[in-house]
């Protein structure tokens, strides 16, 4: 099986994405949590296929789609990846979030997958107000080492 | 992040180890699970940080070491290997296997990694009389949507 490289006019972007999944992947690591992140290949059918990263403490499963922006911004995740996400999370018995970073604040942002807006084109769209009410992740993690109720934010 | 490229005189052999790995995400995919395979690349950081396959069904969590032979023969896992896979195992309160392809027969045995004996030389082997006597993967599925109890054999 061949992978293709890392190169074109995408991948300094594609670079910074993988540096912040793995930012990500780590802090859940030192929390903890066994985890896995999405193969860092440049082909599409696998970035499709995974979440970008996956999250597990004694039998939670925690299934992320991450983002990082400079800013808040709305965040648009498509029809096709939404459905695998909640599709992965659903056979887990897991949760899907939207795992926002604002870049710069090394501050990561939750919000369940199920809270996105449908918008017309089919995709799903996470306005800024719900960015800016999300969870942070150390409060996600505390929630779920201490057993809280994953499905209630 | 760069990967390495398959290649190299063990190119052959890694890319029949994939597809071999493929074979048993599919199975579990197809048996309703949610599963992740560890990146394809040929870096060996990177293999050895993953396990092979983790599946996950509804808070339970399978990890598995993948290997493929033509004959039943004793398999040895390296002690660091086996330490990353029985720690990732117990974070995600799972529990960690020896996943043994038969090649030509296309059947799956499962040997907990627990039940390995540990060599002189610090690494794990598995006697062939255990993959004799092992699980097949559709009696392990079964057990597991029955929710059986995946602590005992």
């Amino acid at each position: 099986m061949r992978r293709a490289r890392l190169s074109g006019p995408r991948a300094g972007a594609r670079r910074r994405g993988f540096a912040h999944e793995r930012d990500l992947a780590l802090r859940l690591f030192k929390a903890g949590f066994a985890v896995v992140r999405a193969p860092a290949s440049g082909s599409k059918a696998s970035r499709l296929a995974y979440p970008d990263v996956v999250a597990m403490y004694r039998g939670r499963v925690l299934v992320f789609e991450a983002k990082a922006y400079s800013s808040l911004r709305p965040v648009y995740v498509d029809a096709r990846r939404y459905r695998r996400l909640v599709d992965f999370a659903e056979r887990a018995g897991g949760r899907a979030f939207l795992a926002f970073k604002l870049v710069g604040t090394g501050e990561w942002r939750l919000v369940p997958l199920q809270s996105l807006e449908r918008i017309e084109t089919g995709a799903y769209r996470c306005p800024v107000a719900l960015l800016e009410g999300a969870e942070r992740l150390d409060d996600l993690v505390r929630r779920v080492k201490e057993g809280g109720n994953l499905y209630i934010t």
